[in-house]
């Protein structure tokens, strides 16, 4: 293992830059000056975005390996720009790294980010790397590019719009919980292994979840312009309460119709917690929630990547969660929130 | 003093969003969505620049108000930006806050930011507030626009450029001196009142440093179009072995041409520093450091906040400083390097 001190500030930029592919070709130049420079072709508008993830808060490193960690931070990023409508063009990334981290460990980061920044055709064209006295920070900015005019904003959806989410949801909240119930263990007894190999789909929902670019796409191609649009970070329930409040609607959430996978479904049965709440409140699965005119039902309903879980009605109703017994329950945000 | 659980995350970025003005053309849409819109006009490119503030690394809340922090934070990045030859836009601010914070001192570090841009005329258009495990730490990306092919990139020094320098060098350094002196004798006594009143200048140029813009638009009127260009973040002397390397050349560098104000002679004297050695490596200036032909002499020199200090050379003669003496001491980048 090769101590940071041993290759200095520059000689960590050198390393990072020397790895970088560039493909887009609005990055004029990347990495290595004061700022890079990028020419967005004519007619498109720039989408901007950032993100703090910080250890101790968003991540915990006993459990997280610092390759999928890389990849998380691109995606959850080009998460926020796929929810504008938008393609991911370019990113930079600020590190403040503890002097406890090896060059390696760096490395291994990196190579996280890199591999999402090929999956997701985005150019890495800057940073800042500083020391840190507590724990590792990653901030995260990306761009996108959209044609003028048809960004999706939060704010756009009519009183009778379809609202519609892609995947599944509840799936990172639970890999989080079988993830800190392995680490009591191994807190507890270190001799023991942690069962993890049970877990896979929901491991890899938290731990390495991926942006539904697939999904703008897919929307473009049948021809579906969504009314508004947002990821789901916080969980369904924030989500649809922020849709509404931007859009000056209420809206009605069918409980039947919220898509959960049977992996999860398991791990909830497992737990003992209520799969209803696991998909409102539990956050972090980063598909994407948006509204449809009622006239792109048909392109949809039978669309295998996404679910119709209601619709929007008049401010007047308020936001509503409606139980299979038909019963309207006040949808309220209970995700995750910062300072509470 | 309102603690932060008080508002919570989405009443903070409420808090924020409401005292925002927006006078940029090219925003289209500003916080409160998924990613912010931009239109850059047509015809020109985008430059883009990353910096994290790291408390304990970067800054020190015992003799840093934080509305000048918030200040600071900004036009460091807007110095990014101006050493592009390009003019700021817009910027987006990501927080990680201790809960020790109250709701008034974040306000008081976005008054200080809302200052900055403002003065700086760019537009805060988006951002991230997160908990902190332990201190506060604020990344900020910056955008700016230059005419396309304009951008001044340190890599296009010829070997017989001038190398300017903007203002005076070495303040930033000597004030955090004398700001860690006070601290030493406030914790050794805490009746003790900190002497500040004495070094206005130096304090000045430590804790609220301006971008270089008005000689980006100098530089304009007078048509003078640099070659090369960075910002003096780190420390002149690395600052010019950074554009060597970039370009290809090597240097000379006349002490007895090097800026100093008056003030900071004062206080290198004070303590005993070589005013040389502040000028040098002592960093945190945010002054630009900029190539010219030959053909600009005329123009820049007798400019009052512009002083030619040497002039580009063949690679194979290195990076050296003349003393008033005539002798040659290769350059040394001894500034603050994270990790060393």
């Amino acid at each position: 293992m090769t101590p940071l001190d041993k290759v200095g500030e520059f000689g960590l930029i050198r390393r990072i830059q020397e790895n970088i592919q560039l493909t887009q070709p609005s990055t004029i130049l990347g990495i290595g000056d004061d700022a890079a420079i990028l020419a967005p072709p004519a007619g498109q508008e720039v989408v901007i975005s950032t993100d703090l993830l910080v250890e101790g808060v968003h991540f915990d490193l006993t459990f997280c390996p610092l390759k999928h960690l890389g990849y998380k931070a691109v995606a959850v990023n080009v998460s926020d720009i796929a929810a504008m409508n938008a393609l991911p063009t370019q990113l930079v990334v600020a590190l403040s790294v503890p002097s406890r981290f090896s060059v390696e460990a760096i490395d291994e980061l990196y190579q996280g980010m890199r591999l999402a920044c090929e999956a997701y055709n985005v150019d890495l064209v800057g940073g800042d790397t500083t020391a840190s006295r507590s724990g590792l920070t990653i901030g995260i900015t990306a761009l996108g590019q959209v044609a003028a005019g048809e960004a999706v904003r939060r704010s756009g959806a009519g009183p009778n719009d379809l609202i519609c989410v892609t995947g599944d949801l509840g799936g990172a909240f639970l890999g989080l919980q079988v993830l800190e119930r392995e680490k009591q263990a191994w807190q507890a007894d270190p001799e023991t292994q942690p069962e993890l190999e049970k877990y896979p789909y929901v491991l890899q929902r938290q731990l390495r979840p991926e942006a539904r670019m697939d999904v703008v796409h897919e929307l473009r191609d049948l021809g579906v312009a969504p009314t508004s649009m947002i990821d789901v970070s916080d969980g369904l329930a924030s989500e649809v309460l922020h849709l509404c409040q931007a859009s000056g609607t209420g809206a009605r959430i069918f409980t039947e119709n919220l898509p959960i996978a049977n992996p999860t479904l398991e791990v909830a049965e497992e737990f003992n917690l209520d799969p209803i709440m696991c998909m409102l409140n539990g956050g972090e699965d980063y598909e994407l929630l948006f509204t449809v005119p009622l006239s792109a039902h048909d392109k949809l309903k039978n669309h295998p990547d996404i679910t119709i879980i209601g619709h929007m009605v008049d401010k007047s109703e308020g936001a509503n969660l409606i139980t299979k017994a038909g019963q309207p329950v006040p949808l309220r945000a209970q995700g995750f929130q910062h300072f509470e």
